[in-house]
């Protein structure tokens, strides 16, 4: 049984292969995964030249195909690891026949191989796994390991958006971003009773605001070295 | 009537005179006030060299005559504006008889003409004024030409910390530390539901806390130079 649902999702991720690239991040050597950096030709894969964004953890892509059809003008790149939900994520935009969204799957630790430095304009991080023991607080995608390589893709105007229901992740995450060079601005601690506009609102983001708890939202930014410096 | 009010507010304020420094503040050339620096000695006001700590917007002083029985190695300095506040403050810490701390009368702005640079080892901001419209912002104790003042009197590994019930004016303190070359630590979105131990809760902050809302608390020091250019 276990084979035959295995063999049925590699057919459905060979049916959206033009929607998703497979990091290869099985090497468990990831020092020499490290060493093979296979940058992706953003212009071959979108066929323009227009600014790209990513989303890391998409899930099942709500909010990359809603943010995706919205604005055209901008490529995006939708990292996730879990086989399962990114087959769900590519078949939507597959469906949808959004020519400007494309899925990477694999660990967002293996972005460095992928992605080349200074070539990326935002980073979304909506709703990611909190790690609630302290122990995992490493696989936090705003652990300052994960922030160190955010920094290198990021283009020098770039800005990173995270959004989560999770109160501790979300101060992990003010912490971590002041720690580590970048600065903050538009903090919302309850964001559906703040006024601002164009939220893409998710199933997930739905329910737990109508269990009446606030979702958090900040926007992150490297400083220029004469700000850094005043 | 006012007149006999004012009297007997002149006669609390005498009686409690080895409590309380009053700041020429009257002057409206505030650019003259700054010119004629009158530091205070520390050493004369105290007795001692221990620890400076300082209290901006002290209130009734609830806070500052607990922390300060709780802590006779630190000497506590506790900043208010408003003169019918600060002589219950001072009456508060004179029936106490509390030998390490003092009242400074007037507006955090006159704090450089006082405080000599480098001198004060941590900065509490209880529950400041919120100052809910935007054109008052450069009135909140957060607001960066304050970050400035303190950033200058405080010693090379002092803190601040702020507690506040408001969420914007935690949020607006939260961005502007971080835009202005503080870093964040120890944040807690819900304080009383955080374990943070050792918490000083006044009748203020209890009767939010009754309510149901959170209240805000954060840390913020000034980053070494090897750390802010890692």
């Amino acid at each position: 049984m276990r084979m035959r649902r295995k063999k049925y999702l590699e057919q459905r991720l060979e049916e959206c292969g033009d929607y998703i690239i497979m990091m290869q991040t099985d090497d468990k050597n990831f020092i020499t995964a490290l060493d093979n950096k296979t940058y992706l030709d953003f212009y071959e894969l979108f066929g323009n030249d227009n600014p790209v964004h990513l989303e890391i953890g998409c899930g099942k892509g709500q909010f990359a195909c809603e943010i995706a059809e919205r604005n055209p003008d901008i490529n995006y790149l939708a990292v996730e690891k879990v086989a399962n939900v990114i087959v769900a994520a590519a078949e939507n935009a597959k469906s949808r026949q959004i020519p400007n969204l494309k899925f990477l799957k694999g660990g967002a630790e293996y972005l460095p191989c992928y992605i080349p430095d200074n070539s990326i304009d935002r980073i979304y991080l909506n709703f990611s796994c909190p790690y609630p023991k302290n122990r995992y607080a490493n696989h936090r995608l705003t652990h300052r390991n994960f922030l160190k390589i955010y920094r290198d893709i990021m283009t020098e105007n770039a800005e990173i958006h995270q959004k989560t229901d999770n109160m501790k992740l979300f101060e992990f995450s003010l912490e971590q971003l002041s720690q580590n060079g970048f600065m903050l601005k538009n903090i919302s601690l309850d964001l559906h009773n703040s006024g601002f506009e164009g939220n893409i609102v998710t199933e997930y983001e739905q329910r737990f605001t109508d269990l009446g708890q606030p979702i958090y939202r900040l926007e992150a930014y490297i400083p220029r070295l004469t700000e850094n410096n005043e």
